[in-house]
């Protein structure tokens, strides 16, 4: 099904190699940070068509208007049903492949910090794993599922998360069972999933499920095939790495397989993957992630087992209570160059080419994108108002940290008692006062671009870590400069 | 006359070479920064005799009992009269050359700052370089002369200064005088010089001016000839670096040879030479200094120029106005092991176990000293206890800036929110506590050791530099852990 958006046959030409055959290219929209308003994913939507996608993996997290018993997970900014279905309406005409994803049992944050679901953990403390044994814990899950199937029309797969669950087992209930039984973590994890997966399946016989592949790495094979798990859901096998080692993950796709699974789907990363606090994407890295993949893609074994399709991941966040990771306007670039690379097997000038001209750059070079020349692509002006942000505030740092004058002449002491050598602070007044007012420009540019795109939360959240510190610096800095000349020596 | 303390005749041995011929060794305390008290200075001079000192250049600056007219330029804490007494009878025990040192036209910032004395400056608003046109200035530094001369018995020599006399030339009456005469700022320096200097030998004709050489350096050999500056004063030549271009050097001593100079000083410097805000002393630093002095001593041709010592300078502070360099006690290995260089031409392991021995080290490395073993020397608990905060300081910054959990999960963002991931929270809260308490508890032991030896307002100033921040942060950190842990998640 998937193959049928696929990659289209293109002429033949010395320099076109054969587009590999990986099914769906779907673009992740991660929501749990830095959400932006309908406005700007109905933008974009038509440029990421254009560069190669047909599809998207939609992690609305908070976001999604849930109702009834659930309405306490919507954030204040979430999406209404009127703005989701434009949103899905768009995507219907770009031919676009709509998968939601819903996390059902790790990292379920954004449902167990409410007080009113806290009983659901796990572990007591951590608001990140559900407590599978309660009935509640499966009710919740169902809710969620029903509300967001039922705002997707045509749904044929549903991603049910299903990662990273830490501390599974650890629980009073589970530490319980497995003293009297023969269960443990990796059993209640299959158990749990295959009842989410046979919900989404006896519910909606049209719509599969898929979940997250990594919480069976290390289950034995044995285990996982009695679980016959592989009858219910799907695995995504994510590996975010630039330097992926293919051949262990040609013996997990084996594994895989020889445990009944038919169908496979990837997940590389465009961008989020190589930071907790990360603000600008580094192309390079996501690209030869992309480069990778395409290894492995080349090398599945077709007969055994069918490639669905591959997500690219751009995490927003690594979890909800995480700092924010690059701004989805500043990871287009390397999210255009890593579509370009999936649609036709390399990075070649062609796709170089193809992608400045997508973007509207005047010169795009991987790694090397000046902030003269912003692109005009939708959130190009946020992109480049980032990249100039982090560069002044390494050369503010700088300036601040290791000017020899600074150091030695107006230092934590100096300041505190208010008093300078006239001759010591010519040598860096007028650095710190034009940084200052750079800063506030550059800021106020920025902070015009952001409003664009994203709510006010957002907005602040991402000016008190990236912009805030160095402002307050500055202020603080040059009013120490100030009572320090009017102290006068 | 220097040679009557010089270097003993020592046995044969195969082990030893002719110690090196460069008359007294003299160990300058500044006083510009961090003046020990009396009691320390006592304590420690033994010790510099027992490692091959023989002298002290005196750098009183704001120390020095200053009185009458003069009452202003008195520190808080200056040293009184019977207190120097004391100190100088003790060197005469020891047999110590004194020569005390007085700037008398460039960093005069001590005198230059007070608003009874500002109207001396060449230029208005730099209080660092004298107004050599003005009568009084020289009043004031004649003045200056007479108080420390009177103070000190049987002077054979006085360091007048002279060294970066900034700005020179710049003043409005220079810039008059130049306009409509021959004269120069290298004219104004030289005669300014020469006019200080001979005011001593008149005044005092036992008492031989010595000036650092620095401002001679682009003067003219013709222009130096007919000032017959040599006739007045003999330059300290000084240089600092770990490599010292021994050629140039060499073509220097031969200009001042030629321009009539008979009698030489040469300075190195055994720490406050390596950074404005250095806080330990890198020793192999100073003692590839040395190790290029010896290289010029053994060069210097006798005949025609005498070699009468070489002071080994440990700068304070940058000038009266920067901040402080490593504290005396934290210099004093490196001391010792530049003394044990200078007098017997090498540092051999015959000189490391001396130093090793003298200092009460159970094991001493260069560059290598363990916090474990402080030795038994005076002001050993400050080197200690110093090494032991610097350390510490670069682990706490570490933490603080580099730690994942700290950088993703408790951000400036959560900081000023007041909420965690509980789980990330375990990941940094014992290492962020027991900083803490470390901290504090290095800090107490170190405030201590400090004020044995340190006047409050010293130990005020370091801790303001290198400790207070870190505390802070700290302080600040722990009760936003206590706030967010509170708030609950």
């Amino acid at each position: 099904m998937a193959d049928d958006h696929g990659d289209k046959p293109m002429k033949a030409d010395t320099n076109t190699l054969k587009p590999p055959q990986m099914g769906l290219k779907l673009v992740h929209l991660d929501l749990k940070g830095a959400p932006p308003k309908i406005s700007y994913l109905t933008q974009i939507l038509p440029l990421l068509s254009n560069l190669g996608a047909n599809g998207i993996l939609l992690e609305y997290e908070d976001m999604f208007p849930y109702e009834g018993n659930l309405q306490v997970l919507r954030s204040p900014n979430a999406y209404s049903p009127a703005s989701i279905r434009e949103l899905l309406n768009l995507a219907r005409m770009l031919n676009f492949e709509i998968i939601p994803l819903v996390q059902t049992i790790g990292h379920m944050e954004f449902v167990l910090k409410h007080k009113i679901f806290s009983h659901l953990r796990e572990v007591k403390y951590f608001p990140n794993s559900l407590n599978p044994h309660k009935k509640e814990s499966m009710e919740i899950v169902k809710f969620m599922i029903d509300q967001i199937v039922a705002l997707h029309k045509d749904l044929k797969w549903l991603h049910i998360g299903s990662d990273e669950v830490y501390y599974l087992g650890e629980g009073e209930e589970s530490k319980k069972l497995f003293a009297t039984s023969q269960t443990n973590a990796d059993s209640l994890f299959l158990s749990h999933v295959k009842a989410v997966a046979s919900y989404v399946l006896a519910t909606y016989p049209d719509v599969k499920p898929i979940f997250w592949d990594d919480m069976l790495r290390n289950i034995s094979e044995e285990k996982l095939q009695e679980s016959m798990l592989s009858r219910f859901a799907q695995p995504m096998i994510w590996d975010y790495n630039s330097n992926i080692d293919t051949h262990n993950m040609m013996l997990l796709i084996q594994k895989y397989q020889r445990t009944g699974f038919s169908h496979l789907w990837f997940a590389s990363a465009f961008k989020g993957a190589t930071g907790v606090a990360q603000a600008l994407t580094p192309i390079r890295y996501h690209l030869a992630n992309q480069l990778q993949w395409l290894k492995v893609v080349e090398a599945v074994p077709r007969n055994s087992i069918q490639l669905r399709g591959i997500a690219l991941t751009g995490w927003q966040r690594y979890d909800h209570f995480s700092v924010l990771c690059e701004l989805l306007p500043v990871g287009i670039p390397s999210l255009a160059v890593c579509l370009q690379t999936l649609k036709n097997g390399r990075f070649s000038e062609k796709e170089e080419n193809f992608v400045k001209s997508c973007l509207g750059f005047k010169a795009f070079k991987i790694n090397s994108v000046s902030s003269e020349d912003a692109g005009s692509f939708p959130g190009s002006d946020v992109f480049n108002r980032v990249t100039q942000i982090i560069t002044l505030q390494k050369s503010v740092d700088k300036l601040l940290e290791e000017n020899m004058y600074i150091k030695g002449w107006f230092s934590n002491y100096h300041r505190k008692k208010k008093f300078v050598h006239p001759i010591m602070l010519r040598h860096f007044e007028g650095a710190v006062r034009s940084a200052h007012v750079n800063w506030e420009r550059v800021v106020f540019e920025l902070s015009t671009a952001l409003e664009k795109i994203y709510y006010p939360d957002t907005v602040e959240e991402w000016k008190e870590e990236h912009v805030n510190p160095t402002l307050t610096r500055l202020q603080h800095f040059v009013q120490d400069m100030d009572k320090a000349l009017a102290s006068g020596t």
